[in-house]
């Protein structure tokens, strides 16, 4: 095959070293004779790959032995729901809406109780983050809720809102483990596989421990209560055994990269050279505004619609997949995950001044 | 290595040709330059193998038209609320209980609505499958719910009960393709992938058009709807492509072994060179009775606790690995699903043979 750049938004690109281990071990994990799909949940095997999946994941971010880590099902979308049916025990809770993951978690807490949006940058297509300085909290509210890093906008919180007492909430599925980031400034993040660490069908949940009890809504199904999770160590019922040990790999990578400091680093590296091309040439421009530019996600236009199209093909056809931007965004972009390699990115830009100088009238 | 076979419950053994395509095809699907575990979800690519997957299973099983198949998130587990959420329209079920999975169906179904145990063989250890003729089906039922084949009891349904006009349910998990199933006389059917047609994080729920609708209880998580899911061909958030895939190898291959009819010959084969050694030896006895037995699940014992797990001990060294009962039940269980070769079966009990000759006092 000629060599292939994937910039989807999710799924993603995985470190190639990670997949190659995975297709060596599939039918015989390190001498067990059996592919780790074919595991026991309850195996000791299986377990010391939960339980080494945990462990370095907390080591690569440094999560405080009070907040536990949970591998759940179901992604960001099912936390939508499970975090207003375990937290809102006001029946009320603060949103800051920068796009289309954090409306949706907006409409499904809906269900369960008040929710305030206390900003919003709708009115500008979510190309930037709304000003926090000036934050009305509820008196009410059980959390602050905010989507920390929009695939869709390609925007990302620089800083964080004070919220006071209030626990912070933050969905953080598209720059998780991108850098690193101080937890005991969290209640709850949460983060699905799919983009940095993983195959979807896993979600990270990492809660702070005094917010785990049986003080959950009426009617909340046994499978959507953090504690059931917590008390049997995400082994309730079977976990998406595979995935976890898809994602313990990556996490071990990360380490192996230099952590999370290393990645921000390289992430911060591999993005300017994409934005600063962005920024001096004349055809594409980014649509994020650049103070709260995304490191993992840069949407960008040719201002036609017709190229913008053109691009995307000739760009396929180039061996640079996926640069469709998301359906209710157009245009184009292009995620820069972590396990996105550089030459993959200065690729990607001599492709796009070839198409600049070939199409600029 | 040394030949292992798994008798593992679940996740459990998969077909070595599925392993092998899957270890191939990991870090470059057919040409496409990424692994599947990369893929968009929204990407032709994986749309071709979601739709394959479910174009093989409706061959495969039978499906009628009229009913939708869905690849879920959360396990049997999280069926149990989803389907007092989505189908208990007056509040009322019947459910039969025939072992710990119907057990924590029926506990949750109580979250929800007012639950009529109308049948239970709780009273022998699950050894059995309750009389079918004389069920009193409640007036005001919504459903009667049933588990089809139960794990750790080893027990299966030989006829469905007569249900009238009401919906029949199952939890077809552990013996889901494992022989023909007449569709159109339930009116859902889940599966965890887990146990017979790949890993752990996919749930597979066949239900009849006409029971979709938006009618739910009040607060029911908008990823805890089937209509959401049918809606969007099970594609409303990123699913678990990965193991969609896999499923999809599996259903491949069930079709490639002749289909259903030829997996009900197999695992009758299969079952009764294990059956009829149990039935015929000194040392070790099965617990179900006979006419209710699974062909997927076999648990026996020795009747000596301590020669069971000198059983289970020397057993593994061997090669046959996963043969201790659930923790629930005790003794034995050899867990015998369409993957496992007649072979391994066979082996087994040769082994048992040796261990009987050397222990039999």
């Amino acid at each position: 095959m000629a060599k292939v750049y994937n910039f989807s938004a999710g799924p993603a690109v995985l470190p190639e070293e990670v997949l190659r281990e995975a297709a060596e071990e599939m039918l015989d994990y390190r001498g067990s004779g059996m592919s780790v799909m074919e595991m026991s949940h309850r195996s000791k095997a299986f377990k010391e790959i939960a339980a080494e999946a945990e462990k370095t994941l907390r080591e690569v971010m440094n999560i405080p032995n009070h907040y536990k880590v949970l591998f759940l099902q179901g992604g960001g979308s099912q936390q939508f729901a499970m975090i207003p049916m375990n937290l809102m025990k006001n029946r009320a809770a603060d949103y800051i809406n920068t796009g289309q993951w954090s409306k949706k978690a907006i409409e499904e807490a809906k269900l369960f109780g008040k929710v305030n949006v206390i900003a919003s940058s709708e009115d500008e297509n979510y190309s930037y983050i709304p000003d926090l300085g000036n934050l009305s909290i509820s008196q009410d509210a059980d959390y602050v809720y905010i989507c920390h890093n929009n695939t869709i906008y390609g925007t990302k919180y620089t800083e964080i809102p004070g919220t006071g007492d209030k626990i912070l909430v933050a969905d953080m599925s598209s720059d998780f483990m991108s850098e690193p980031v101080d937890v005991t400034k969290y209640g709850l993040i949460f983060a699905g596989a799919q983009k940095n660490i993983g195959p979807a069908g896993v979600v990270v949940v990492i809660i702070r421990g005094d917010l785990i009890n049986n003080n959950v809504l009426p009617g909340t199904p046994t499978m959507l209560r953090y504690k059931v999770h917590a008390d049997n160590h995400s082994l309730y019922n079977t976990p998406p055994t595979y995935g976890i040990y898809i994602c313990g790999k990556v996490f071990k990578w990360i380490a192996a990269k230099g952590g999370l400091r290393a990645m921000k680093k390289i992430n911060e590296e591999k993005a300017a050279i994409l934005y600063d091309y962005l920024d001096s040439n004349l055809l594409f421009r980014g649509t994020a505004v650049k103070k709260d530019r995304s490191l993992m996600n840069v949407p960008f236009v040719t201002g036609s619609e017709e190229l913008d199209a053109k691009f995307i093909r000739e760009a396929k056809a180039a061996g640079f997949d996926n640069l469709s931007g998301h359906n209710t965004a157009g245009g184009m972009r292009a995620s820069i995950y972590n396990a996105m390699p550089m030459e993959g990115v200065k690729a990607l830009v001599e492709f796009m001044e070839k198409f600049e100088a070939e199409n600029l009238k």
